[in-house]
């Protein structure tokens, strides 16, 4: 085992691109020919359902498999459909880890102690079960809220230190109205910042108990491309940790916008998308041939696009 | 159906006071005799961790059920066993609405715009299903952290105005570093105040769109019992707004430290406590009713004192 920011690293390096595809299961919005053969092959509800979620991420897993380093599950989506949803989460978890991709899960979760503690035992560590320790869900990487604050953070620091794995703090999300709490000018040591500045600081000082022999840390941040010029900042405020890059594509973040999210290596962010690839169909009968060939067409146009923008860039696409 | 608030209201008058149980599942700290008994039925690990988890709850809300007007899940620890945990999560919630116990879980989500809106179809409103709504986890309540800005919430409080639901935002949360970003002064304009009256000022904002007939809202709060100065000012900051109060009991809140989270007509509050009552047996080898009967001391006993402390009470033990 290697330190997660190593693993990520080599990935980038192997795939030659920061592109990351995110996976948001959303049935309706699936191709008909998932729908129909999960459909046909029979069964209650739940086992459509959970039929309909992981062929459908085990054809785009199939299809993009060599052309990113990682991908990224979003946990609201799967559990919206309920347990049919999770244990499809985990079948998606699997098959990425079967095709060797660093397996990041946007949870978003945090609590305080013990309760924190629960959450990276099941996302990041083990949990002892009857005695035995078991890994649960078992990622390489998990997105943590940072509003309860620095005790909140340490169990899954704790849990990154132990098992090799990650996390991604939020610093500065890509909403619009992210303004309306991240941006507040918070007044530290008599200066004005705003709070994602604060939560930088935090997030940069833990950063820099984990770093790898690449040069960057397990401790990661989550920064919207929707924001350039406080990605900016928060580049030289976290200069150790690699950011996580919502917001390029269906959310209206160009390749412009996230090169701030970069140091001047070419490195240091992971550029997220996931509509843009997976759904916004030309036809719901498209069939499952020309789906694959669809998803490969926009991730490398995605790769060519970021690297083309990434100044002084080692990877290119 | 009523609005939230008011059946929320009408469980604590019914019950006579707002002390509620946390269900946290720790199978460790069990009584042997739930962990055998789950053993004694074979089957998988699986179904063994459901069953322990599952028994086990019933034995508490049985036990419970007519001394408090709602019990509060944290996710985290039916999360940490896996699909077992959440089977049994459901399991739990279905036991606690046979009890007409409102149900509140505390699992601290957010995210943006279309995902909020997938948790908020995950446990307060519906999913689409293969063309059929659907109730997922379908809970009374859910926490959320507000972290991501005011749009965030919105897909939630929307969910709460349709389908009748309530969520409490973390505003000031009970462990020793929520100060590290809680209490961050924060300009405004002119004037420095904490960052927690901030986020107060965005409850209220969104309470005063969904008070009931009792006067209190459905967009409740989350503030901690283990800070009584900042309670009293978050208390005249949002009115309308429910507390949901942790940290009484193992996290060190007393009865006279929770009399702040109140307003002065004896409610706007409910108390929770999770190991202090369901856990620290005093052998493990504590008998089925034994462990009922402890149970009820223990949650009489908080009753008692937390009725003994609130001013001007309409609620007393």
């Amino acid at each position: 085992m290697t330190m997660f920011a190593d693993r990520l690293m080599a990935s980038i390096e192997k795939k030659n691109t920061p592109c990351v595809v995110g996976l948001d299961p959303r049935i309706d919005s699936m191709p008909d020919v998932v729908v129909e053969s999960a459909r046909n092959k029979g069964g209650s509800e739940e086992e459509i359902v959970r039929r309909c979620i992981t062929e459908f991420h085990e054809i785009v897993i199939d299809a993009i498999a060599d052309l990113v380093p990682a991908v990224k599950l979003q946990a609201a989506f799967y559990e919206q459909y309920g347990l049919p949803g999770i244990v499809a989460m985990q079948d998606t978890i699997a098959i990425a880890r079967r095709h060797d991709l660093v397996v990041i899960l946007d949870a978003k979760r945090n609590d305080i102690d013990s309760t924190a503690a629960a959450y990276a035992s099941a996302y990041l560590g083990e949990t002892i079960v009857l005695g035995k320790s078991r890994r649960v869900f078992d990622v390489d990487a998990l997105t943590v809220s940072p509003y309860l604050g620095s005790d909140s953070l340490l169990p899954f620091i704790r849990a990154c230190e132990r098992y090799e794995k990650g996390i991604f703090i939020l610093v500065k999300t890509s909403n619009p109205e992210s303004s309306s709490i991240q941006d507040l000018q918070v007044n530290e040591g008599g200066r004005l910042s705003p709070l994602f500045s604060a939560v930088a600081r935090l997030v940069d000082d833990a950063a820099s108990r984990l770093v790898g022999t690449c040069g960057y840390s397990s401790i990661g941040a989550v920064v919207g491309a929707t924001f350039p010029t406080q990605a900016l900042q928060l580049r030289k405020l976290m200069p150790r940790s690699v950011f996580l890059v919502p917001g390029y594509g269906s959310q209206g973040g160009t390749a412009k916008d996230v090169v701030a999210c970069f140091n001047s290596d070419g490195l240091g962010a992971i550029v997220n998308a996931s509509r843009s690839i997976t759904y916004n169909l030309p036809a719901p009968e498209i069939k499952e041939q020309a789906f694959a060939e669809l998803l490969r067409k926009r991730v490398e146009t995605m790769r060519a696009d970021i690297a083309s923008a990434i100044p002084k860039s080692t990877v290119r696409a």
